[in-house]
């Protein structure tokens, strides 16, 4: 009925993208290619893999994938060069995992010749846009195929029906009426929207967050930790080295013993609602007043300013879904090339939520003792000069001021 | 000798401005009028007065102001508005005290017929160009007196010999090495740099902070608190409407009793050099993140985003100085412009150091729960919209990858 | 059939909107208010009404208004205070009038109780976007009904014979082809597109442009102006004082006699793709100049710096539709409030094609000829100053180079 | 009496710069190396070399440099990339060649073991902090002199008794009171400052201009130019390949007998006051419109306004003279990563003072003409789409106007 031969779909394993992949197969009569990928959920992946071959996937068209590293190594650690924050407090974490997603999906559409690809996400929300977006992006002649804008299993009994009669296995949860949240995750944080959430002015429960103690139940003694940057980027935590995944999983950990970066936040999305979300980023949260440490130290006045002025132009081409746009990679070019002196360490004290920056040193330090100091300088610096600076400075000033009165 | 009669200095009472009174009748020769401002430092004004008298400045030339309300109402809350953070941390309590310090100084020297103004603030730092700046905007033609440029006594020691030679009364503590820290407080803040905190490794001691209780000795207990917000300005705390400089001195009692507040950071000052400063802010620190909450719910995404990117241009005019510009001016007639609608309330959490947003309200909100619910909305939003809004956002990038490959 | 009693059509009495007329009673079965701008388009509005009455409408429905004063005095004017151009070159003729085309007729959808709009905007282009954004923006549940987007009439025969069936007078010129361009006219300019122009390597053809002569066959003698502004808005020509929309014609009228305002462009579109446009703003093109010539004398360096940062956001804010969005109207209380001062006369040349500004002066102006002369100022500008306001400028280089060799 | 042993001077060979030179010897009691470049002034370099040897520099001390090719290729050109202009209209004629002239100027410092250089440019303008900020970044510790800072001879009788004491002929112009502008130039163009034009209300004199014949006087025939780019770069004109300072020569000729590029400005310094210029800048003023013709049809349209986002900024930049300083470089970075697929040619038509843009096309073009075109597009382009498109982008303000009424 459809001209549609092949479809590579995001496939998580779970209840939505199963009646998806069933739906697909009935609805375009097509073959579908499965794609599962580790990006630090926290999920085990093989079931996916049972469940696919139980629905009459082959072998050969399904993919799991881990992206842990490449994610955190060419997605996060980028964004977080810019120190990036979405409306002033959001870190960004599911806006950020989707161009991989969408990257890798559109690999597998060329590897095994499919027209199509088809994800899960909803007509209402940004993630549709951030993988559709990439996925045109990376191959314009694309066949975008978004079920929930399609199809009318549009409420959870329909959808629990249409599973049902497929003979897809559904757990108990789904039958006492579903999750609380609809939730995401990755190495970088995971995510709570929607159902107990809608009415921005109740407080969220405790009992939804997931990666964090409270911190009312983090430990009494505060922990010092030392991060170490070379070019930007995390390198080592305590004098260790690890890679980009894992550096931020350790984070994680460390971060969520404090009860470090929940955020309750309502925020703007890109299709044009307000949306009340609930985010845990601990490693991200600690990660990024690391960053700023250390360029405290080693990035000139001036570009620092520059970064500031761009990062909010920058949050959102991250937020809206153009990562793989020119604009982005434009600015990362900017980004990148600032980077090349951000060396050295900062230590950070995590307590009861908080993380504090309490000491940074790097040899490509900038702040110079001998101007700083307030005691006797040996004549480091001219305070004279200053009567210049000011005098010049209000110069503009003084002259609208005399002639205008 | 000089052709100087009258100077208005800016008068704390204290050692160094004690001294500078002296210098001034000394090398100038000429009548001083004092001017002694409360902005909430914490401190008597009236030993103030004493000591001016006993210098032999003249009863009518005294001048001690109450400026608490003023100062909130027409500096600290304007600058709030624009969410107003210098180098992504730091709330700016030194630099929107100066411009208000600089016009009042103003106002006497032409209320008593003075050509000059003089201050305190040494040669190295932001404080001279704020206060000159300010002068400078407000009368153009007026002689300022800087001693620390000018004078030499760089030293401690010579301070302090030329203070015993005018019999000016030096406490205890300045013959003990002085102060470890140069401290400067107002009713946003109370900040401290030099001596202990150069060397950007360490970590200050615990000793040094003034306000606010280390997160470890704050109450094991959260308490929540009700800001109500009206175009964007503060008016009620818990339900009780107080005067400007009123509510903030509440938020900073409770936040000082929650650990919550404190910054240590290496800023890049006006003059060029980088320094370090540690500061407590804690109703400042409270006040932002409330003013983000009300804004999240009641700003229009595009204002808040336009808001947004002017921000870093609008701390960097008011750290630098420029409050008294006409570009300040500019920005500050659009923000002002956006705030008529920011109206409600927020509930905020203090607990150990952090202050978290949890709920918030307002008969104003932009939040429309029928449109962003999960479940059925009763077609108030039309998934199928997206198809249309990702295809035209995409066509750029579809046309350039179909003739670029 | 349709649930659409009554629906405001933008008419103008041309071929495309008659036949949409038509359409929308026989498709909608409804009741059509006919809406007919003066915008200085120079046509004669009122075979419109015939036309209308013609094809059924009654009477009271048919409305015609002179909008040429509100059009120049509250949108064009404002816009110009800003020194708009969208990249870099297109002074936006075409935006800045569909807003208040929107306005009028969702005034008249009020006044008439009317539920849906209509207009005549293909489904490529950029107008469609600014009249429904301008009609969902204050009247947010009204029906717009799009024909161009709905029906299948897209080719040139099957409109014709649509109107021929209909009885719709059809003139030589649509029988024999049709324009060779899309044409789009009104006081600030007349665009045209598409056909002829649809190869952006060849240039257009002289016998396109309608209102300028081409600057060969310009007046070999250049002609001088004195332009009159108050506050950023232009009031008088050669010292006579007319209203706005006076004032723009008369630019008009010398601009076009000196060849002056022709723009051969390929811009880019909101809806994504690159399109080639040809526009003729002689009026527009003598004003921006002239209202650069006395900002120059009358703002502040910082301000003027500001207002540019903000025009390209401001340009594409217009281009793209969002006249009627908070975001331009919170930049536009920015821009209005630095005119206060833009008062003055400035003097331009036209000829043959090019306009220049020659002189400009203001009681208003803060050029100081005693500070900026090259002779001796008497002391008004201390040269010395320039090198503290330089090492302190160089200080964090200085650093930088001393400390990373 | 002095430390200094050795001074690099920027020397024309003019009066006031052999008046400095002797100063120097005078004043310092130092070795003088004298470093002349042509940057394409248009002037004689051997005579400034005789000059010398007869005011008693060694052979080994004088440098004259050929730096024509390196100034259009990586200060002229990298600029052009980011389509600059200061305060709308200025194309930063002698603000480009400043970096370069302290750049040599501190290498043959560096060469010859100077602790100290020198310049003639006075206390009031832009080019001292332009040279000097350029000699602090690349060599921190250099001691600059600044003549017209610190001499006493600031009046022209002064200057002239100086030299006729120091037996330095002086040509008649001077003693004729001197020439009536102050005057610089170099490939990019020749500006006048001063003196005559003093009074912006004053239009300036005819005689005044040296490089372009007037409009009137330009050839009554239009001339067509194809202009060639490769990667945001000129490179051939005509289908003639040449090096950048030899186009940008080329540009010039043909500019100036066609009357193109002179620009009458009150611009804004960055020392603190207005300053009226005029400016000729023929080869610039095609370039640019060539640019942004190119441009036009090879970037992508986020990037382009990006692009225009940031120019301001960055003329701000070259224009206060911080070539050398890091954020300058950030920003470059940036551009030129936007410049890789900015290949193609563009024809201008040059006429009575006129540039215009009247086709471009490229191998890179980003028009796509069956997207574009208003005939039948046989589905390229969805028209449907732009409803949801419309009606997403409208969402926020169809949401405040239903909740705000």
């Amino acid at each position: 009925m459809s001209d549609i031969k092949k479809v590579v779909l995001a496939y998580s394993g779970g209840l939505d993208t199963s009646v998806i992949l069933k739906w697909l197969q009935d609805t375009y009569q097509t073959e579908v290619v499965t794609f599962t990928a580790d990006i630090g959920q926290g999920e085990e992946l093989e079931p996916a893999r049972a469940k696919a071959i139980k629905m009459g996937i082959k072998p050969e068209n399904i993919y799991i994938d881990d992206l842990r590293e490449e994610f955190v190594r060419d997605f996060v650690f980028p964004m977080f060069r810019a120190n990036t924050v979405y409306e002033g407090e959001y870190l960004l974490g599911t806006s950020i995992a989707r161009p991989l997603i969408a990257k890798r999906q559109i690999e597998i559409a060329n590897a095994t010749g499919a027209e199509a690809v088809s994800h899960g996400a909803t007509g209402k929300g940004n993630d549709q846009v951030r993988f559709e977006l990439g996925y045109y992006a990376l191959k314009p002649g694309v066949k975008v195929i978004a079920p929930w804008r399609e199809w009318d299993l549009l409420s959870r009994e329909k959808l629990l029906s249409y599973a049902e009669k497929a003979g897809i296995p559904i757990e108990m949860k789904h039958k006492a009426g579903g999750a609380p949240y609809s939730m995401d995750a990755n190495l970088l944080h995971i995510s709570f929207e929607g159902r107990h959430l809608e009415d921005p002015k109740a407080e969220a429960e405790e009992s939804m967050w997931r990666w964090t103690v409270s911190p009312e139940a983090a430990p009494d003694q505060a922990q010092y930790l030392d991060l170490e940057f070379e070019q930007g980027d995390l390198v080592a935590i305590d004098g260790i080295r690890m890679k980009p995944h894992e550096l931020l999983a350790r984070l994680n950990e460390l971060g969520g013993k404090h009860g470090i970066g929940r955020l309750d936040l309502v925020e703007n999305r890109y299709v044009g609602m307000k949306s009340r979300g609930c985010y845990e980023t601990p490693g991200g949260t600690i990660l990024l007043r690391a960053h700023r440490g250390i360029e405290s130290i080693t990035l000139d006045r001036e570009v620092a300013h520059l970064k500031d002025n761009l990062m909010p132009r920058y949050a959102e081409i991250i937020y809206n879904g153009y990562w793989w746009s020119p604009e982005r990679r434009a600015i990362q070019a900017l980004i990148d090339q600032t980077q090349q002196r951000v060396n050295g360490w900062v230590r950070v004290k995590l307590y009861k939520g908080g993380v504090t920056v309490v000491a940074r040193d790097s040899k490509d330090s900038l702040f110079d003792q001998t101007i700083a100091t307030f005691d006797d300088d040996g004549g480091a610096y001219n305070q004279k000069d200053a009567e210049g600076f000011i005098k010049l400075n209000a110069l503009r000033m003084r002259i609208a001021a005399s002639k205008r009165g």
